[in-house]
């Protein structure tokens, strides 16, 4: 028995009818909405109909499990406020395809809340232990209702957790989200890693002065202190970097802000995102040390906030290497070995179990947009690859 | 008859319980406020003593008027919400001082909202006719007050216009409001020109991101646009500008503004400071030239708002020569020619007939701030240079 495209793209695009945006494709269906609810509902009776024994747990994850022991395959079904169809609907529905047709035993999830409403990832952060329940409680989202009481919505639905050694591993099938794949004219990306994430405010505190009765030479200008710390990171991160390594420079904060003003603080952010971790700690290095010699040569005050951070998570070489094998069927020449620079549940997962993800293109790279899309040739080969591993590793 | 320093110092100290802060020698005494308005009906009362006669315009502008032509002196006793005591306050009190002790006519003014609650030297720049009434009466404060209805509250003192023919120029004392006399340990400064000002929005248009799986190649980020811009500009003016030059950029605005998405959009304030039109030109040129080469580079849309200047007020000849041979007489050696970076009212009255003016120290450089101070014996120096000018001239 072979995978389903027909019925796998309409079940992919009824799943975009709960909390359709009626702007292109896009979905408004963040977790614990009705919309997210009655979807969740949806599914789960999609996944009896596939023989599947359908369990919700207390945060409102959605499990189809198989007998036995099994491979866990599948993504997430909220999406953001203003979201793409694809972005974690994809994975489940080619999950739910995957478990319906194939003679191997496969479960299918769709966790709750990836795209943190409460957090980050936050229902595959609760089931892989990551973050306590109780302390997720008390987290908020931006209207100040408690992931308590959004929780409670889904009550009537919830069961105990789902105990993770049934599963053999873990597979996620995603859109890329960003625009390499699309750029090059490929149809797959199997993830050799996802990226791990630093992320660190810092401030420059100089002298806030008048713009007309303050000479350059006397200035002590927060914002020209960031202008140079940012121009020697570049040129110093020449020698550390590979194409694959990204920093970002997103939020900024002067203060006064005002054009007659010479700022005397300027606040930022710097992230930086790399599949090693010792060239994690080499750029932190060099972040510090070269803002240290900015504010050191200008007589600033320099400030660093605490640094957040996620380890990088290597793929499984098992089931990398199945789903690898399964590219060069469906797309040969037509994939490539990627890094995942976004965050994604199989990041908690791994936690648990080996785990494995397949990229598909997007569309000018766009997501997080109701504009976001994918070929649906694109769709069902990621679609194909996906049975083809679970073949090879029966 | 000389002027009395200690008559001086004790009425600018009387001034400064108007709108006390009680946080060092601060003031709170923004225009059409009651302490402002108190003050002025206090200030009206010390020019009546002293033989003058008093006037309120419609603006609340107040003249202490000499009879027949005259030389008028003064500044503006308004200040920031959270202002110092002595920016503009000197100014007039200086002014009173030279007018009861000078054998030559001198006639006092204090301009209303120099400070601009509702504009920019609004009460000087209506007099002026640069702002006309019936405009001026729909600007409104941060707190959506109008002008119309702020000015109401001193109906009752009101008056005409006063006819600015019968001065024969005007001259004005005011702290420096930077650094420069107080760091070359100087006591006085004779002003050459009011610098002109241009200002301007500048818009980088790129691409808005995920930070996480854009690669620094694809990006089209605006953050780093400005930074680029920001640096070749500094060194682009280095053959074009002079010491007494400044440029700032004192506002950033980015979208969406967040540490985990490359900004697709910076908004900035670019302003711009000289006493020379053609130079303000050409930087206007360099900027222009710069930012367009950058957002061609980077694949980026560019955007500029309007234009707002105002134009270098040079000081009269014949009444700064006057104020310099005073300051070498009261301060030999320690006093210097120099640019006003700040805007002042005598950039208002040079529309209707010669200005100049005189700089004391800034302790520290700081003003519009409660800390805003200068040593007593740098305020009488100032007084004498304003007598020796008025004796040299009349």
């Amino acid at each position: 028995m072979t995978v389903n495209a027909e019925r796998f793209l309409e079940d992919l695009h009824r799943l975009r009818s709960f909390g359709a945006a009626g702007v292109g494709k896009g979905v408004v269906r963040p977790a614990y909405s009705e919309a997210d609810i009655a979807a969740r509902r949806w599914l789960a009776g999609r996944m009896e109909e596939a023989g599947l024994h359908v369990r919700f747990d207390p945060v409102g994850n959605l499990f189809g499990l198989a007998e036995g022991p099994s491979l866990l395959m599948g993504s997430h079904s909220d999406s953001q406020p203003e979201g793409g169809w694809l972005d974690g609907a994809l994975g489940v529905i080619a999950a739910l395809e995957v478990a319906r047709s194939s003679e191997r035993p496969v479960s299918v999830v769709s966790f709750q809340d990836e795209e943190g409403r409460f957090g980050v990832t936050t229902g595959s952060a609760i089931w892989s232990g990551h973050l306590p329940l109780s302390e997720a409680d008390g987290l908020t989202d931006h209207a100040g209702e408690s992931f308590a009481s959004a929780r409670a919505a889904m009550a009537d639905l919830a069961g105990d957790f789902v105990d993770p050694s049934q599963f053999t591993g873990f597979v996620e099938m995603h859109i890329e989200q960003g625009p390499t794949l699309d750029t090059e004219g490929e149809q797959i990306g199997v993830v050799s890693d996802i990226v791990g994430i630093r992320d660190m405010k810092v401030t420059f505190e100089g002298q806030q002065n008048h713009a007309g009765t303050t000479p350059m030479h006397l200035r002590r200008d927060a914002f020209q202190a960031l202008g140079e710390f940012n121009t020697r990171l570049g040129e110093r991160f020449r020698n550390v970097v590979t194409p694959r390594t990204v920093w970002t420079i997103g939020h900024v904060r002067l203060h006064p802000n005002a054009s007659s003003i010479v700022p005397g603080r300027a606040r930022f952010s710097m992230q930086w995102r790399d599949g090693d971790t010792t060239r994690l700690a080499r750029m932190e290095e060099i972040i510090r040390a070269t803002a240290q010699e900015v504010a050191e040569a200008r007589g600033m005050k320099l400030g660093f906030g605490p640094l957040l951070g996620l380890e990088p998570v290597a793929m499984d070489p098992a089931l990398r290497a199945a789903l690898e094998r399964g590219a060069e069927a469906v797309a040969p020449g037509r994939w490539r070995r990627m890094p995942s620079g976004a965050l994604h549940d199989a990041t908690n997962v791994s936690r648990l179990m080996p785990v494995a993800m397949l990229f598909v293109p997007s569309i000018g790279g766009i997501s997080h947009d109701f504009a976001e899309d994918t070929d649906e040739e694109d769709l069902v080969a990621g679609l194909q690859v996906l049975e083809h591993a679970v073949r090879a590793l029966g």
